[in-house]
């Protein structure tokens, strides 16, 4: 079928070329001339026949809203929108909405794939009314990986993008779990082959799975990981997850420590850690690092005391 | 080739079986005589012959500490233990002391698997000295899954059973990860078709696992989980790797938070809540579930003001 | 000084009755006409001088919200309202805004005290620009404890409650801390006298505090807290704590846990540890507790085997 | 009454001096003779008459355990040792059950107090048989707070410092809460006023509390805490209050997470981070901060793609 296709990035673009090998008609939009086919999205409405459906794959947040409200000023009743991003479903629900009032229909769809998903397909995750998802089935019949999975109509507006975003807030703990392992093996010098026990746990195990897959690769090209740092950043799903979690009264407690411990990874010391370390000195005389590299005798300092005391407390 | 294996129940049964039919010489020893093969422990080392392999599966703790003792005393030295059971790391160290002084070897093995390993064989995570892990590697050949992975000599004794506590305390991580987000699914009434949206994750997404799969055929079995209660044990591994972290001051939030998560499931009241709420009620005059049932009025409690005041504080 | 009072519950009520106290001329309005000095709001606009100023001391959200829309419309430019309810700070930012456009004043005031606050004194946090603060400064100076501390103006409209609402995240932690104690106290044999060792902590040490207080106090009543049920409430301003830290991307591991302690406690049954029952059954035929209440023989039940083995798995 | 008391650091000096100030005949003993009474703990022995009361206040583990072995050399049946450090309750029944051999009597007792105890007393959590612990009441009575608090009897063998070892759990929470209600609010723009904030509560709120008194001082000292880094030791009794809650399967959610973020203070880089950023890069092509400081381009490095795609994932 013929769809329009706003946003040529790194997943846009592989998408619209998984699209036509798969026999599609795609009209691709983008602010960089070199990858677009049309100079407008006035020119994108034009070469589009109604009922026109067209698929945004831009950035969530402000661009992807500027993108709805600029679609919504050139289609016209009957036409349908894809948001393919990563929206938050609070967003969806207000723009399914608004172009409601205008007659044109709207469907959100979470997609996982990554850089793997032109070769491999793209897990989708669907919500809009059953007869608009039906309209563009065909497109979601190519993008989605061959077999029975990977594609699921979750519910009605914004069940899409929350059902992807419970899946990425699943990812996290997933994450730092493995994290976890691998530091605490780190720490131990029992395990003398850290790699060997990751690649081993591919076949027969309980936690055999595609992260485990990615984990053995990252391994393999550096053992140690020395060529990183402990350093990563969140990409909103996490905090949508627990902010929703909170709302809902529902106990996150392993999602939300796996996005914590990002939050802290980024920082360059800990402000929380100031309060204790002041708190220890006020308490107990016990040593502070200071920012000065000196270190303040305290309790705990060896050779403060000719027999060292205990500690008062904590 | 010929090992004895002590301990015949829903593992070592299986593993056995496994073993013979990749052709080895297996003599199982059985508390139960129905299953055995030999009465007594002291009939099993006659039937093996010197150098013999002995291969304990029987439950970690006492019951492998009194076997492991039992066989030192009809053993000989040059003959070699294996613990496949689920042993601390801390006592491989001093069962492979104690048989080490009276010259008989000791390898530990961590053991993945569960009722699938006979016929898709066993996960191996393997300790011990490279000439003992040697000797046996017949075994572990036959037992570990077709392919590259499923095997590790992970280390020196207690590195076996060190791993496969990692494993498990991953594994514990990576099923809180899945349960918080079926949780929060269930909570909102977004998301139409959670059964649905976990079978379409098994394609194309970042959480394939094994995990994932069996959590489809659960939610096939039992699409809303409503014949099961809350409720899980734990197996003392993960308590271990927790214990371990502690020991190095090594941070492991989510595996921490899995295990006390299956610890609050086994209370029927939780002992801390109370505090809070003893404490809400002294300082605000809160309401308070009291243990009659009767609910005393508090400044939260509707109707108890003609205008509704606002809580004092938390 | 002259004020207006809307809202004469548990904690309004005594606010007036503690700034009639200090000599201050209290006009009260409370749906119910039996604690009410007046009919209406419209009286309540009538029988104060302008420019009035007008306390607000009802239930946040949509209540705080009709009843400041409502006084907005009888009030006149140059007036005065002070939020001293449980308000979101985001709320505050929008009433302030709302009103400014009609040339009224806002400020905002988190009050703690709870029922202890007519004897004692609130403690007052306030936001607003310094010269609406000023104007009501009599106000303040009577409603807070004597003393030095207890009133801090913290910042522009929404500090106020924004101080407060941090002020309660760190009350959950510290209460949370409070009940783990008490919990593994009670949990062990070891210590016998539980109460005596709370009751000793009151002096000299480093928990001292006035929940610690509290907690002696609720232990003397029942000391073994078997009259209350481990279930707790939460106010909201937990909720928000948390929500704040994941916009700001602070890791706050201990008040979230606190505050999903509370959410598990109100749950009957853990719908995530269904799912953890659940994979356990699928992978490891471990014993799964059944809503029916019978108990399948699994991998772990004592007696499935002659000789238990090891478990599969965790 | 007559007491020995061995170690004379900071905390044993001070509470020596607590005691003759009190009345009490104290013989000191340290390492260092300038500021000890007696050469040797023979001579000790010597000083004191029997049946002999014995102080032993080293730093808890192997100089406590060797104090301990050394005084049962010198000491006779019918003296009584006092273990005033912060020894492991497990530590505690096997001194006891040596001691007990050998007709020595052995009495724990935890201590709360730092720097502040030579004035104000000491707070004391004791273990024992009743008769031992009567023995040494003189000397509780001296060192503890004026008041009726201060002081338990908590249990027997071990019950002393197992009390001083939930009560420093406790105090991990708390200065936790505290520090990460610092940190919100330090990260919001919204409180101008963060010492002030803190200085407020001191009244009239539910949180105040010593530890609160000691933040307000040290934000006095340095308002922004700009003098301080992130750094926090733990004494050792957080570390065994997780163990023992891990023991009795007791969910300590709050106390383990300010455990945590000790841990994760001292470490210049996170292992753990390391691994999610490995994944993150290989799933997603997600920008990587290396070792090199370069930053490779990834999905959601801005400039990548002429329209900026959304993340694949998390």
């Amino acid at each position: 079928m013929q769809i329009g296709m706003v946003g040529l990035g790194k997943m846009g673009g592989k998408m619209a070329e998984r699209l036509r090998r798969g026999g599609h008609d795609v009209v691709g939009y983008d602010r960089d001339p070199a990858v677009s086919d049309v100079s407008s999205l006035e020119e994108l409405a034009e070469r589009l026949q109604a009922p026109r459906a067209v698929w945004v794959m831009v950035p969530s947040g402000e661009p992807t809203r500027a993108t709805i409200e600029a679609l919504a000023g050139v289609l016209s009743p009957g036409d349908l929108i894809v948001d393919g991003g990563n929206s938050h479903y609070v967003d969806d629900q207000r723009h399914g909405a608004e172009l409601s009032a205008k007659g044109i229909g709207f469907v959100d769809c979470g997609v996982s794939g990554g850089v793997w998903g032109l070769e491999n397909g793209y897990a989708l995750m669907v919500g809009g009314e059953p007869a608009e998802v039906e309209r563009v089935m065909p497109i979601f019949q190519t993008l989605k990986p061959e077999g029975e999975d990977g594609f699921v109509h979750a519910g009605s507006i914004g069940a899409g993008h929350f059902a992807k975003m419970v899946h990425n807030g699943i990812e996290y703990g997933m994450m730092q779990a493995f994290a976890e392992g691998w530091e605490l093996l780190e720490a131990s010098d029992i395990v003398k082959d850290v790699p060997g026990a990751f690649k081993s746990w591919r076949q027969g195990t309980v936690i055999r799975s595609w992260l485990l897959d990615l984990m053995v690769r990252a391994l393999e090209e550096d053992p140690d990981l020395e060529r990183l740092e402990g350093y990563a950043q969140d990409s909103g799903e996490g905090r949508w997850t627990v902010k929703a979690a909170v709302d809902l009264a529902v106990p996150l407690p392993v999602i939300t420590a796996a996005l914590y411990a990002r939050f802290a990874s980024r920082q360059d010391d800990s402000p929380a850690m100031k309060v204790v370390a002041a708190l220890r000195n006020q308490f107990g005389g016990h040593a502070v690092t200071s920012r000065a590299g000196s270190v303040e005798k305290g309790a705990d300092s060896p050779g403060a005391d000719v027999a060292p005391p205990p500690e008062a407390t904590g």
